[in-house]
């Protein structure tokens, strides 16, 4: 069984919309035992779509179709699946009355629009979508399956998750194994050495490197059967116990998540006091559900004044040592304990560009303090000249330091 | 000229990268007259890369294929591309070199892995990556292009941007005129029926709707002519007058840096008081060059106690009406006014979720402060399940109250 996506949309090829459904999709159907093995996007353009389906339906025997199924002129997806398989649209009175519930709860005019959303192919499955207004789309031939989802990220999750999976799983009945090593601060080039003894007698295709912003994860695939499991657990524990302590998780989780374990473990509460990531340290801890058992507060001191009038820097210090500055970074860490009352603290400082840079402080770089409970560090790191990617890569080394440092330190070490 | 994107791994397939690289190559392409017309994404595998290159090479005349060219034993573009155009590998002394002088200015130990990266097909175009390791490949043949970029972003567009872009505008010098209107707090359907009469005598392709979370694009594409350069934008004004203070931009800009503009030519300064969005507001603030000059701090207060502390939010305030309450909202909007010493300020407090609801209270409840010069609004906000979404559709209702108040206010109005 081959699966495929075909993620439909001009704002996809024009990349005002990143594809985030395509990733979703391949994610979920993995771990549900469908891998995603082609995905072709194309734009809301009626040649295009007749050709993709006919190339994938040879192609796949199950695809999935994202987008084009909303109520202006450029959705197109229904009458082109509807055309590819000879289907006449009919007015469906269920999705009618269905769409009128959803828009009068919403508080919006019911108009001829909203009619034309109400066409279905007459010899398809319709299926209702409860957390929207388009309905899923099922065409069941020749032993495939051709579904048609909308392209909001909500809706669609609710179909595959609450329609589709099932459906298939009940037919099929098969899964894969995986599992995930997220590992940080060594490169991919480096790790694939390192464990290279480990990985080379498995077949191809059952190790990948997958390398991000803030590490390198290796993912193991195989078939699931009782073996498999057995082997799996002993090579993950081989790699985990060569790589040691640069490997942060086994799990599908953040830094920021397994941090947030590691606090709550011990009972510990986190401030943060930001400069040149401007929030995004104190957004990485709070989008995690829960995390206000631990993260108590964040100063966000962007100006000099801020840093003395919320962390008591001085301006005698800022002056002699600029504000990007091992000092700095160490008071501000001193200052947010001290401020917020918390267990751990973490401080950010840096220049993140794109202007700002000098010879002696270049873009990029950027001063972290750690503390806990009075005992603080700070680290130097030069980032790149990209400003955005200069507050990611500063919060996660902010994070990677304090995840150390409650491992290391004798005093909080569980 | 038909342009097409195959993006090769495992990676993409299986949702634990989320495809960037196609977006901003379809954004790039696009802008430089090159529209990609569709996008292929397969696995690091023989059969798939070269029956991929097989349909693309007859479907389209420029193909740029991304990822695969790393060290690791699943980078195997580079090998299957040559099989594909009957080319030897020989080793290529200039881009070992190359290698050489990277890996040694990042103290990276040279392997022989790395001497396999200095493989490359004998009779293709060899081109130096200046910002990374992996050299571009390009094949040029029966009037087609091929080129071969590394899947790590920041090398993929310096290689783009400083060699594709450039060899490509001087073999076709074609264009593409596009015009973007950003719009927010009105569905989809409601515009395309408001602007229907101005947009309906225009060639299909020409207008797109897309959506987002936080509201509407407009997209118009035209070829380059004079003549159409004058009706787009007639056709520009004509919507943007139609749906008047909704369009927050004619830019390819964020909210955040509208905001941002309109603060700075008034001279003014800003502060943040978040509770539920936990940074995030702030962090868009901040990803904006040159923010600093009036974004002055931010306080997190996602705890009670910090909403005291910080922000002189009485806790009988708090006992009485609940932290996420409105009256608690315009409490930290004064405080964050007053602590700061801004013109403006921005609170923001609610239940992201998952959990934390009540009936009275449910989940995706927000309260959002707003505050110019001690002149204070709130407004309240009921939006979804998803917490990550709650705080993206809290931070941009609070960016643009705060830009429509800067608008309205006649005392700030320009």
């Amino acid at each position: 069984m081959k699966t495929a996506l075909l993620t439909i949309g001009n704002e996809l090829l024009s990349g005002v919309t990143v594809n985030t459904n395509a990733s979703w999709l391949g994610r979920e159907l993995l771990e549900q035992g469908f891998p995603v093995e082609e995905t072709l996007t194309i734009g809301d353009n009626r040649p295009q779509i007749l050709h993709a389906l006919r190339y994938l339906w040879g192609a796949a025997d199950i695809i999935l179709t994202t987008g084009g199924l909303g109520p202006t002129s450029d959705d197109i997806t229904m009458e082109v699946v509807a055309e590819f398989f000879g289907s006449d649209l009919v007015f469906h009175e269920p999705t009618f009355q269905h769409l009128k519930e959803r828009l009068s709860s919403h508080k919006i005019e019911i108009t001829e629009q909203h009619k034309q959303q109400s066409l279905v192919p007459q010899d398809a499955e319709i299926i209702t979508n409860k957390a929207g207004t388009a309905p899923l789309i099922h065409y069941a031939r020749e032993g495939k399956h051709l579904f048609c989802l909308p392209g909001i990220p909500y809706e669609m999750k609710h179909l595959v998750r609450h329609q589709i999976i099932p459906l298939l799983s009940e037919e099929q009945g098969r899964h894969s194994l995986t599992r995930l090593i997220r590992t940080s601060g060594v490169p991919e080039s480096t790790i694939a050495r390192e464990i290279a003894e480990i990985v080379d007698p498995l077949p191809a295709g059952a190790v990948a490197y997958l390398p991000h912003v803030f590490g390198v994860d290796i993912r193991l695939i195989a078939d699931d059967t009782a073996e498999n499991a057995t082997r799996l657990q002993e090579i993950t524990r081989a790699i985990t116990n060569r790589l040691g302590k640069i490997v942060y998780t086994e799990q599908d989780e953040s830094l920021a998540a397994v941090v947030g374990r590691e606090l709550r473990q011990r009972t510990f509460t986190v401030s943060t006091a930001e400069s040149c990531t401007g929030g995004l340290l104190a957004d990485e801890f709070t989008n995690i559900s829960g995390s206000s058992d631990y993260f108590m507060e964040g100063f966000i001191t962007y100006g000099n004044q801020a840093k003395t009038d919320r962390l008591q820097v001085s301006g005698d210090l800022i002056e002699r040592h600029g504000a990007v500055s091992e000092a700095v970074a160490e008071a501000m860490v001193r200052g947010a304990l001290q401020a917020a009352g918390t267990d751990a603290a973490l401080a950010t400082t840096g220049i993140a560009g794109p202007t700002g840079g000098t010879d002696a402080k270049p873009v990029g770089l950027v001063y972290i303090g750690c503390g806990i409970r009075g005992r603080v560090q700070t680290k130097r790191f030069v980032f790149g000249q990209d400003r955005r990617l200069n507050k990611e890569r500063a919060v996660w080394a902010a994070l990677n330091m304090l995840r150390l440092a409650l491992q290391d330190d004798e005093h909080t070490r569980l």
